[in-house]
């Protein structure tokens, strides 16, 4: 790694950094070498970018249990990908059910869908720990549901959902199944079959580590979306609406290729890595961040208690000391970098009960040290000193 | 310019090639040092962050005479702004007013919501060569109209629509006009103000330079739209709807920052340059290739004749020869990369009277020396040579 590392980054959950090699020169070479538009001509440069797109959707297809790579079509972000997937499949008279945990990427979505379309929505609560009960998730269903849409894992509490449950559940009940995978693609094992997953929507910038700028959402090969963008596809010019082929049905205009170039090497390495290998060593980095967090007074963590499963969020409460302030001070006098407020997901910390404080959230990566967790614990353990210290 | 230049390249239209000095390394350099979220934490990076996209609005916002950078929304590409601009602002009732010489970009999402919503679409016709009679689209205005919608270069034919008539005729008649900036962005004068445009829609990987993933839409400070996508902005989390503020409102998610850090200094080199340097050198380029076309027997350039304004497209089919062969070997035998087919317009295919064969696109843009335009020239007069002996 020749990046340079002028701080302790704690951030990973908004967006993962450094990246691996190999990503920062894909896309240098793509906007060198390679500025043509895929798909759009039969130039040597137009296949070249072309090339690039298949190759990332096939590395993709692999990471998720995808059988057809053209199942996956690229997006702008997360939130793109899940208001394709929401704006898509919902019509009038639709009933949708999500939980507490959800980001405002699903939410917002959801309500402006019952503002403009009068669908209908029932939010199920998770637990304090951000437990989800599948059997209430059950209950909740009716004649007019037709989506159950839940986050793998929370961005706030990294409370981690029984998806394959969930997924096993709406087969059943014929209902369809969008997993919003952002804090969960790249570290925990997803395989959209076994898990029974129709839409699933991940961001290229976080787990994946690529750039930001890149994303997609996996449509079951037999589930229809209405596009959220219509226009330009390189193929069936002539028709009025998009094509049904894909991925172009759902992949209007000029896509992003030096930003997928870079994801596509992400995606490498972490399949080269294994989602195993790296949540292991998130899980020890976040053990550790946990304990020591834990044994300084006035602490507290939210979401899943210490040595239960979870993914590298770490959101917690010190007494008496404002989070924002908390943060503004770990970034300026021990250039620590971690997150501090409502995280996208008012939800999130009704579910927790810090709607009206907020929380940090510190957030390891694969590429975070030991150290790093070591200066964090030391840092927080000293602002706490100080602060008794100012009060005292 | 250290690009490597392995083919003679004039397909700027789709995407220009190569970038000018700056472009990749502010990319890298953002990827590499920099790879937090904009708007969404305290600490230095994620400021840092915020700052490449308020310098990247700022400069567009000159380039453009818009008063406040923040009724700048990027997006994913122009189609992504086009979508947001007519799927925003069109409700049920409406009645919109386009041209024959529409992308697919601006037709299908009307054709979209024709079929959706059951608003109502009249598509004016320019003439063979693309001129567009302003008084005809005023005709075209009833009660419902409420929107004009325009190309301001034909991405086939060239030809330049007379936008600040149509902006003045827009605003007596209380109609908002939106205007398709994909081939003009970069290469012609644009003033919102002066020119009386509500909506702009423009690509950040054509004549502004940037890479691919990039783009935006001016939004007026009055005009009000629903957004294409719901989701977290960083700004008011505990609100279930989209925040009111700009530009959070219209960019849900994370931003692809790193893109945009690249478009910000092809931004600047247009700046720099000035957009009559720019539009005069490629009209020159423009001329020459035209008038040694013309010379070859059996071609036939679309839109505007020699010497008539235009921009730096020409568009041209060869009698006796397909233009998907005539591309093939342009590439293959003579390393030179143009584009056949329908160039996502069939509108204005229908306009030129080439809906039957489509037709070949070169496309030369700021850096394409007068070398490559005769290079060019030989290559179709050696073809049409080999043509004709082939059938003699």
């Amino acid at each position: 790694m020749d990046d340079r590392k002028p701080i302790i980054y704690l951030d990973n959950a908004a967006t993962s950094w450094p990246k691996p090699p190999g990503v920062v020169e894909a896309i240098e070479r793509n906007v060198r070498e390679n500025a043509a538009n895929p798909g759009r001509g039969s130039h040597e440069m137009a296949v070249k970018a072309s090339r690039v797109l298949f190759d990332a959707r096939k590395r993709l297809a692999r990471l998720f249990g995808i059988g057809n790579p053209n199942d996956i079509a690229f997006a702008l972000n997360t939130t793109h990908a899940l208001n394709l997937a929401i704006q898509g499949l919902l019509k009038p008279g639709d009933h949708v059910i999500a939980t507490s945990l959800e980001h405002n990427s699903v939410r917002r979505p959801i309500e402006a869908m019952k503002r403009r379309f009068g669908i209908e929505a029932t939010f199920v609560a998770a637990d304090e720990q951000g437990r989800l009960n599948v059997k209430e998730v059950e209950a909740a269903i009716t004649s007019k549901t037709k989506l159950i849409a839940a986050s793998h894992s929370s961005n706030l509490l990294g409370a981690i959902a029984p998806i394959a449950e969930l997924g096993e559940t709406a087969r059943r009940r014929g209902v369809k199944l969008l997993v919003d995978a952002a804090q969960s693609a790249g570290t925990l094992s997803i395989d959209v079959e076994a898990m029974g997953i129709d839409l699933l929507a991940f961001p290229g910038h976080k787990g994946l580590l690529g750039p930001q700028g890149t994303g997609g959402l996996y449509i079951h090969t037999d589930l229809e979306l209405e596009p959220l963008m219509h226009g330009g596809t390189g193929s069936k010019s002539e028709a009025p609406e998009q094509p049904t082929v894909r991925p172009d049905r759902y992949e209007a205009g000029t896509q992003n290729t030096p930003g997928i170039a870079g994801l596509s090497e992400g995606v490498r390495f972490v399949l080269g890595e294994t989602t195993k290998t790296i949540h292991a060593k998130e899980s020890e980095l976040t053990f550790a961040l946990m304990e020591g967090l834990l044994a300084i007074p006035g602490v507290r963590i939210l979401g899943p208690e210490l040595g239960a499963e979870r993914t590298a969020i770490v959101s917690f409460t010190v007494e008496g000391i404002d989070p924002s302030e908390m943060a503004f001070l770990l970034d300026r006098q021990f250039g620590i970098a971690v997150r501090a407020g409502f995280h996208c997901t008012p939800l999130g910390h009704e579910t927790a009960g810090t709607y009206e404080t907020g929380a940090v959230r510190a957030s390891p990566g694969y590429f975070t040290e030991k150290a790093d967790i070591v200066s964090m614990i030391d840092a927080v353990k000293e602002i706490v000193t100080m602060g008794k210290g100012n009060r005292g």
